[in-house]
């Protein structure tokens, strides 16, 4: 069977594996004041060009997002963000859980644009009954989106800017930031996402580590972000497993080099896909892969490939999704279009 | 000057102030255990043809709505609701705040409908990510919703059916409920409503009282329900008002005789605005009008006459929106027609 | 039946009942932004002596606790109160619903003093798990208490200096407070309150009102104030009925004039119980007296005096509470005496 | 330098770390419904001798009491605990967070018992004013307590007899259950706690594991628990790795074993202490050693033993706790002797 299903079902990078042999024994201070943390934290203020910032290493992508997003609002303010996002779709209501209403903006291929943003604002501005309303109070993207676009470097500033008319923190999902780095044509950097938020996760779990997500405050965290952490269960005791993975990630570019590797991977993958006869349902640069499989050639993959679908068609065919990581093999992608053809 | 901003500009029916005068130097005992509080809910189930109903008063809808929504739902359930759903826009993320999501569906004339409701159920019933994800745990409707439409008799028993099937509780939000229930050509009596929902309230605020909203638990409450009222703050110390309003309300059936009055102060009203060449937004049998003023006639009106902007349009016209009341005074729609003409 | 329950078993002060008979068919804005509200705001800000003051009415006191606490506090942070508070104990976890811990410190008659406030926080200071605690965020202290009893200006100053050394909002619960301004031999007035606190309410509910509490900040409240009451529900459609009972109350002297009266009668209840035999449980110069009655004058009262029982003792008596207020008929404390002959 | 401090400063067991590199590059489905988990869930099961039992892996104690906790109460419930219990004390408000009250009982060597809580719940069920109060919904205890001390079966069972009596779920954190379960003249098996709780869970983080808790609900988990789990950010993504640890730990006795040495060393270590003149603090039978240090011991330890202080004390001496595990070399607790000779 090959297995294109998601970018988490392996492991980690082996370069991870080996220094959590190595480290084993070592004995550290928990929750994250060890000095694998200290040396990760400063790595990423390197990369970041952010030698102020404050760094959180957290498990996984909904607890940071539930976190950080709880650490900015007041009680009666919700954060914008795209009708498709993470937080508004796939993470059971963590947001509504801390008591946040997700203010649900139409997307395009899951981004939002400033334009619309500052409309949206304006018009909640000029609204009499605003002060009855959820107020906005922060706006959530994800780069990569859930459909596997980014945005450019113009649009980041962008939304920063409208974010700043309004006095709204701009925080940046992401689970998937590696791809987004190291897709092609791309001109967004980790200088510029750190230059364009107030808040942003390098995602880990599904770039090499075998969980962790660093979340990054380019000009300080809230205060009592730690305490914050805690409440929601989102601190680790051994936080070392934590450090010593992002900081194997950030050493030598190891984090950008297998993110590459998976974007070579993925734009073969496309080709393949494309040349075999499958539209293409999103044209995505990154690491997942949108196109309509008919019934036959679904029926044709049945037994020899796994992917995951995105959306049922009437037809008999479907909307899927192949994702490709850092531990795709190359060979299983030949081994893909031997079945297609 | 003539208002027609709202249905709550004025104090309570004389009829209620009267017996307010009356008993206010009874001894009573406090939050809702008085002898008021009983009769009034005996009447009220009475209409209800409901002998076991359980019946609590509380002060408002915002506080209403997010109690007994709360009481029904586990932490990771949401309410389904209209897209313009009170509860979705106006209440400052009261449900949200008890940790909920509101899941909003498109809405048509703030309305929605069996089909759609089963549609979705349906399909989140089918998404392979669905665990991931807010779980639907009740429905949300208003009648007369927030643009002063009707459900019919049948529409809410299709309604409940979906929710049957579902295993879905359904909640009619009724802050407006007597101007419903009045409304010409209506099928739907309160014993119709006590049918189809598992809760309702019975508006008092717009309709007579000073204050006061009556929910109404056809088949019992929730466990533990008062207890839920304390921690949200809506159990009155004197509970004797609510219930001696509710009681007034519901004696002679003072109730829908003044949401009859309204109704048809209503219906001349509508008729003044369309003749004067003012087009409807919205049909609406009940209380709340809504038309289209153009810029001459928002001109003519604007030292005279009070009513709500719902909508600015881009000619300088606006949707507005009139409504009547157990209050408003048949002269005063004369004045307007005089005025418009 | 001579009821000495509690202080909220009749209606309202005639005063009051007359005015909202007077104002019934006027046209007002709602949700507190009519021309009572303003006028009452005003007077309230006189008897402050603060200007600047802001000030909010909600419709009882558990809802206002909360919405004035939830407003303060960061999500990680709790409440400093006395073990037997009124938010730590009879309203129904409605803190923690918000969110929040109520941080218990023991009490000594319902109070908390500077001293053990400042070694808590020092010892709080000092922890080095303290990051993993819940942080303390502001200090609640209700005057009087729930015994009854009062702080002296001295030591509210006291505890507003260890708040200040601490950056901890000070708020002071007032469901009663006329009796305790009232109250013989207190040096604390209005201004005192204040001055030392960061936010305090007036209660109404308890104090000659239908119902009612104005929240008073002295210095401003928090951003957003009314959008977080109105999540609560603590927003009251037809403000005008606060604004006019908070206008009465504070037209006059009338809050102060009932609030003696209630004092000065609940000073005769307690000599008549003194002397009559019962020992004082606690020596409160409120309008709640707390005497030990044994099990024959238990006896002797159970048909003809209704109060309110504190506390079963062993040997068949109890601590009972007997409340006065500005209903209390004078000739019903003589009947007491009698029966207690 | 010697380490004591706690029972979480190195990694995890070579037995893990050996499977954890032999499986990295297998492909998995995310989120536990990977084989890993299964076998670890079945054999789990056997040891609980609960065929039936739902089990759910989680990655830190905090998650996993915050997410029992929650899937068990109603929103006006609160969950009952030692004064000094983790969730009152040391878990940043997590439970509030969720909206519940922690109901503190006064503990002995951080246990309480069943006739403390059948007073309790007595006294509660008596008091009239009971329904503005939380109302208590569950149990937690912990095994081994914060003190290091044990629960016997007699205690378990006359504990799990009263909640029942009372219809309340009783949950036991076993952060560190092996050194529970292994300590000496213990009559507390798997079996037993199996038996008593409605839920509780098996501590991995301090017992061999990099991370990971294992929660066992013997008689099935609330409806829902997986999203619940999801919201609270609690679902890793590479569960396998969860399911891989328990897994191994559950294979051939691992947790026992490891469990078992730990436990030795501690009484070693404790005769160590004692004979040393250190007087016991607490009389634990498990891995934490909590004694009284004067300061010229503190002195002589100074540079070369690292401890947790517990509490200090005026004379310039401190109780502190030492912790063994799995990981603790024997030498070590010679090199100590030799120090404090």
């Amino acid at each position: 069977m090959l297995y294109f299903n998601c970018d988490y079902m392996e492991g980690a990078h082996p370069a991870i594996l080996k220094r959590l042999m190595e480290t084993n024994m070592e004995h550290m201070l928990g929750y994250g004041s060890d000095s694998y943390c200290e040396s990760a934290k400063e790595k990423i203020r390197r990369e970041c060009n952010c030698p102020e910032a404050d760094i959180f290493f957290m498990v996984g992508g909904t607890q940071t997002n539930a976190t950080v997003i709880r650490s900015y609002l007041k009680p009666f303010e919700g954060v914008i963000a795209a009708q498709t996002g993470h937080i508004n779709v796939h993470e059971a209501g963590a947001i509504e859980a801390g008591g946040h209403k997700v203010l649900a903006l139409p997307h395009k291929e899951g981004k939002i644009n400033a334009h619309q943003l500052r409309e949206y604002l304006e018009s909640f501005r000029k609204d009499e009954s605003n002060s009855h309303m959820v107020q906005p109070g922060m706006v959530y993207i994800s780069h990569p989106t859930e459909y596997g676009t980014l945005y450019t470097a113009e649009e980041l500033r962008d939304l920063k800017a409208v974010c700043c008319a309004y006095e709204l923190p701009l925080f940046l999902d992401g689970a998937r930031l590696g791809y987004g780095l190291m897709a092609q044509n791309t001109d967004v950097t980790m200088e510029t996402i750190a230059k364009c938020c107030d808040a942003f996760y390098i995602g880990g779990t599904k770039v090499g580590a075998l969980f962790g997500e660093a979340a990054v405050f380019p000009h300080g965290a809230p205060k009592g972000f730690f305490t914050l952490m805690k409440q929601q269960g989102a601190v680790l005791a051994k936080g070392r497993l934590l450090g010593l993975q992002f900081d194997t990630l950030f050493t030598d570019g190891l984090y950008y080099e297998i993110s590459r590797y998976a974007i070579e991977i993925a734009m073969k993958l496309k080709r393949i896909l494309v040349e075999s006869g499958c539209p293409l349902y999103i044209d995505s640069p990154t690491n997942q892969q949108f196109v309509v499989l008919d019934a036959d050639r679904k029926k044709a993959l049945a037994d020899e490939v796994s992917y995951e679908v995105w959306q049922e068609l009437e037809d008999g065919g479907a909307v899927v999704r192949f994702a490709t990581s850092w531990a795709t093999k190359e060979e299983d992608i030949w081994k893909l279009k031997r079945i297609l053809e």
